[in-house]
Order: C-alpha cells, then structure tokens, then sequence
C-alpha cells in the first residue's frame, strides 16, 4: 500500500481532515462525490419535474441502479433487496412481518442494540409472545456462540435476531453455522434468523446467497460513508410469503384499473412504502463505487483487519487500558476500558482533540474503529492521547 | 398582489423555470434555499463529526428548531408533533398502533389515497377488524359529507379515517365538524379521527388545537416545497397514552444506565425510529420560512382560492371539458375530464410541452394544482394547450 495514493483516497473525505476518525460503526463520513451526487439529483429532479414522468423515470432508475449495486456488492440478486431508511426499519419490517401466535418465542442476544431489544419487547406484550435472551457476550474470549444459540433454541423457537458482528464487542459471529443451526433445529416452526448487519455490511465481503440468513437488514451511512436515512433488507426469497408487510404505502402494493389494491408487489419492493428521500440513492451510489474503485472486498477487509490488529496491539501496551478481546479483533471494531477514568469524559476529552472514539455502556467500554482508509499515524495519535491521560491519571 | 414580487418570490424556484407547474399535491418544487440548506448540513456534520456529541447536539438543534417551526405553522405544540419519512408512515403509526380487537370497525372512505386502503386491508387481515368505505365524492356538489359519516358510524367504530382535502375532487371536508360528531358518537370506543393532511397543510390556515383531530399526518414535500422524504405527524395528546409505538428504534426509546430499553419518550418523539435524512431538516426549515416570508397563511390560502377560482372559471368554458365540481373549487386542487380522450395520453402530451398536471384513476380524471405563486399566465397556458386539443380533436 502506497501511502500517498491512500492519501489521495482520503481527500476524497472532507470528513476526515483535521481529525483522527474511529467513528464508522456509528456514521461514516462522506465522499465528496456523494455529496455532490446528492446535490445534483436535487438539481435533477427540480429540472425535470419534480411531479412529472420524467422525474419518475429517472428515480425509479437510480433506485433499481442502487439496488443492483447493493447486491452486487453483497452477492444476491436485486429482486431480494428492500431498500429502507435504516437498519432499525429492516430489523421491524422482519420482527412485525412474522406471523406471531401466542407463546411462540423470540431469541436475542445480550449483545443486541437497544433498538432491536424495544421492538422485541413490544412484540411481546402486543402478541403475547415469549422474548428470551442467549448470552453471547461471554464468548468474544472462549467458547463457541453457536453452541450457546443451540443451546437456547427452543421447540416454540420462530425467529432468532442476532448481529452478525456485535455492536459492542466487535466479536464477528459465525453466521453461517448458526443459519444452519436455527434451520436444521426440529421444532413447531422453521426458524428464521434475523441479521442486525450494521457492522457487517461494508466491512467484511459478503455472499448472502450462501449464508442463507432469512433477514439481513444494513445501512448505507456507516462503513459505507453514503448518507444517513437510506439502508436496506435482503429477504431471502424462500420466506418472502410468509413476510406480511406491516408499515404499507404506494411503493410496495399492486392496484387495479381503478388504482384499488390488490396486492403486494413481487420482489423485496413490497416492504417499501412511500416518497422517501430520494436524492440519497445517487449519494449511496457514489459512495458504494468509490470503495470499489479502491479495491475488492476482500483486500478492504484484510487492511481494515491489519489496521485493526494493529491498534489492537498498540491498545494493549497501555497502562490502565484493558481491551475487551484477548486476542487480535476479527474485523474494524476495538472496544477497550480504561481504569479509574469515566468513559463519557473520556470521549469528550478525545473528541475535544478531534479525536473522535464512542461510548458503550454495555458492556461499559470504548469504541474506536478502524475503516480500509484508517492511517496508522491516526492510531498512533489516538494511542499518544490515551497514554497522555493515563500519565496524568497516575 | 404587485406582478414583479411574486416574479422575484418565483426567482427562487429552479423547478419554476420553462415550466407550466400544477403539480404542488404530487411535489412541490423545492427553493434554492432549501437545496442550499441541506447541502451546507452535509458539510457542517462533516465539518464536525459526523458522528460526534458536537454532530449530535447540531442535528437535535435542527430537528427542535423544525419541530418548533411546524408547531407554529399548524396551530399547535412541538411536543405532540412526530417527524415522519411521509404522509404514510404517519398513517401507518396510527393505523397500527391502536390496540385493534377482532370485530373492530375501521371507517374508510371512497376517496382515500391507495396507501392508505391497503394499509387498513392488512389490518383487517391481521387483526380480523370490520373496514367500510363511507361514499364521500358523491358529496362534491350536494350532500354532507358530515351526515354520511355520521350514517356510518356504528357501535363497534374505532378508527375514521379520511383526508382533510381530498386528493382526487379537491373537496375540503369539513374536519371540525366531522371530528365533533365522531367524538359525540356513544359506541363502544370512544372513536378516533385519522386525517390524511397531504393536501391541506401548506395549503390551509390551519390549528390543530382547535380541530382535535386525534392524528394529523402530513408532509413537507408537497405544498410546502421541502424536500422528499420528511414530514409529520401530530398526535392530540389525549390519546398518545392509548397509542403504542409500532415500528420502533432509538429514537423514540428511554433506557437505563446500562443502555436497556426502558420505556417511551414522553412526546411525540416516541413514534420516531432510528437515522434519518436528518440533513433534510434544514431543507424544510428554509422552505416554511420563504412561505411565511411571503405571507400569512390566510393570505396565501386567498391566493391559492383566486387563482383556482380562475382556473375553474376559464376550464368550465372549453368544449369537452368538464369540472367534477359546479362550484368553483374550495381550495388548490382543480380536477376536470376531458371526453373522448385518454386522460393518460393528455398529461403525457401536455408534459411534452413542459406543462405539468396529473391523472387520476378514480374518478378517472385530470388534477391541476394551483399554489399561491402560480402566475394566471401559467393557468392561460394550460388552459390554452387545452383549447388547441380540442380543437384539434374535433
């Protein structure tokens, strides 16, 4: 890796100047490009409509253009994809379009986002359903996650929400063998799995195709610097009709002559439902290609996990710092405690430096990622600052 | 009204240019300041974060500031009002989270938009309620549409839901009226309102205070020129107590020192999800400002009300046109068939000459929209083309 071409990539980013970035896992910061992507889809639509055919035309365009891209990119087919706001909206359009029964039971894990938790816990008290939780978070050191899913699969299983790579920890779950796992499980239903991908999607190269997860729902803004308020949701087509629609509007329902519904459209659009902002897919587009332009998936995920190592490494040097993980991290996420010292002053205190960390408060911790554009001298100051408090502290 | 003002007013609408533009209930098109207010937000979360406790107080700024700023414009309080993706999903957090009962009635009527059909057929599905349309467009030129809801109304009714002005005759209900009988009405429930507002807010003066309607869903995108992809929904707060979230994410979630969902928000931010657009914010902030820039809302719904008074007066007298309204219209919306002709082929030819209207399929007809700054030379435009196709049809 040639650092002054990684340099050039990195002007592409007006994000990233003046500041040592470990933020992707929350929001990814923009491509110039997307940005004027976005800024010309708005000059765009005003030219040609904004209501009009023509205007029509040319977003139904982007969006099947972006939705090709995206599958491209996570190795399925167009037609699977939903394209959402976020990944909360994928996460509900799976958990509500599941045709609860009473006593039918939902597996988490103690290393979900809160968001997914709520919805889950409103599940439960709306169709009388029972919510459990396998703890996971015990084996980001030892031990095997798939064997504590098995372990918590139950005959009345229906659904297992799960991340494939865990928000706060940033241990990378073994999707595949617990897909097949939660499939091959004899029980009342055949049980479906759920995939919180906000850590997953732009990180590591993907094949959902192979995985065979039945819900993948991802975002755009973060590993994938596009704009905020556009994701997506593969459905594996096998279970798409047993999926209802919850949240409905004009983009997911067939009509008659008359405009009357009668039904749902075939593919992944018939959990869309209106006028969403559209302007972002041109946005999202730009991002998705400037990645590809720099590389595979697969050569950003081996530097994104070189790069992480390294701040790993770096990280537990440190006197007072203590990383979650005792070995190497799989992929871009680092979480790591730091002794006597409150994390949210911590990141304040960073980000006061323009270096810019997260907080976790379960388990309490900090995050700092790494992205394929991450600079070791960006390490090497995040670490300088962390070695300057811990001096101070003594 | 002096003609060089409202020349400079239109100056700062790119979409305005070479363009005939009655499309304000499909799209509005968007001012220069609003384009210009969401890209300079791209740059300044950039500039900040983008994802940063300095990013994060900027967008919950911009997102009170808007909360506020709607508030004022429809007569009512911040802390009821949800920010929505569209009129939709403000009709599916209402439709959806009322805790619906085998047997339920859901009044529909027959001039509701196709989303929201298909969203109250779902419910009917899921949750094995009764739906019924009530005939409201045989109302348009005799009749009270007051008394055929008040007809429809039955013992088991707990949701009515309509449009405040309907979006395919123009009707304006009239809401206060129709929201006191259904209120008054002694059945089993005490019945709820639902109103489509995609054609009234930005159009009307309007206070939601008054009009106790239990839930006002809107968006910015269409009369008020914001940009696609963020609008509303005001909830009376009498009834938020009944109403559960649905889809549901961070946004809208307390939780605990360890980060554990623990309950709602207490306002109307308990209906939001997850990341948004929230760049668009600032979009739709400019766009109610040169609104209100321009005049109150009461001047600008005179307006609205002379230019398509004029507009039905001048299409009333072409050959082979007719009105579905004998009155001039109530407010904006101006629909008319034309006989022996495709309404299809009609709206494609006259966008060929850059004149923007739409179709309608039921009742099969052509919708024109007048805004408070369309120009009567525009409206001679229209109506000119139309007098050439007839002329030449014949």
């Amino acid at each position: 890796m040639n650092i002054s071409t990684l340099e050039r990539h990195r002007q592409q980013f007006p994000g990233l100047r003046d500041k040592a970035y470990f933020n992707y896992g929350g929001q990814g910061p923009m491509p110039e490009a997307a940005i004027a992507a976005i800024l010309q889809s708005y000059q765009q639509i005003q030219a040609l409509g904004p209501f009009s055919n023509k205007a029509y035309a040319w977003v139904i365009e982007q969006m099947e253009a972006l939705r090709r891209e995206i599958a491209t990119e996570l190795g399925t087919s167009p037609e699977f994809m939903t394209l959402t706001e976020n990944v909360s909206m994928g996460c509900n359009i799976a958990l509500w379009g599941i045709n609860w029964q009473p006593g039918d039971h939902l597996l988490l894990t103690d290393c979900e986002h809160h968001s997914v938790i709520a919805t889950g816990q409103e599940i439960q008290r709306r169709f009388g359903i029972e919510v459990s939780t396998c703890p996971l978070r015990a084996t980001l050191n030892q031990g095997s996650p798939v064997e504590a899913i098995a372990r918590h699969l139950k005959p009345n299983t229906r659904l297992v929400a799960l991340s494939h790579i865990l928000w706060n920890t940033g241990q990378v779950l073994p999707l595949g063998e617990i897909v097949s796992v939660c499939h091959r499980h004899p029980g009342r239903y055949p049980i479906r799995v759920l995939v919180d991908a906000a850590q997953s999607v732009g990180v590591m190269p993907l094949c959902l195709d192979e995985l065979q997860a039945d819900f993948y729902a991802f975002t755009g803004h973060k590993w994938w610097c596009g704009p905020e308020g556009l994701g997506g949701l593969y459905i594996r087509p096998e279970v798409r009709d047993e999926l209802h629609p919850t949240f409905i509007g004009w983009r997911g329902i067939t009509t008659d002559g008359t405009g009357y519904p009668t039904g749902w459209k075939l593919d992944g659009r018939r959990y869309e439902v209106a006028t969403s902002a559209f302007p972002l897919l041109a946005g999202l587009r730009a991002a998705i290609a400037l990645h590809c332009q720099w590389g595979t998936p697969q050569e950003r995920y081996q530097r994104i996990q070189m790069l992480s190592h390294y701040l790993w490494e770096q990280l537990v040097n440190v006197p007072q710092i203590s990383c979650l993980r005792q070995f190497p991290p799989e992929a871009g996420l680092v979480s790591f405690q730091l002794m006597n010292k409150s994390h949210k002053q911590l990141v304040q205190w960073l980000e006061n430096q323009n270096v810019m960390v997260r907080m976790i408060l379960s388990p309490d911790c900090v995050r700092a990622c790494v992205h394929y554009f991450t600079l070791e001298s960006e390490i090497d100051q995040l670490v300088s600052c962390l070695r300057s408090l811990v001096a101070v502290v003594q």
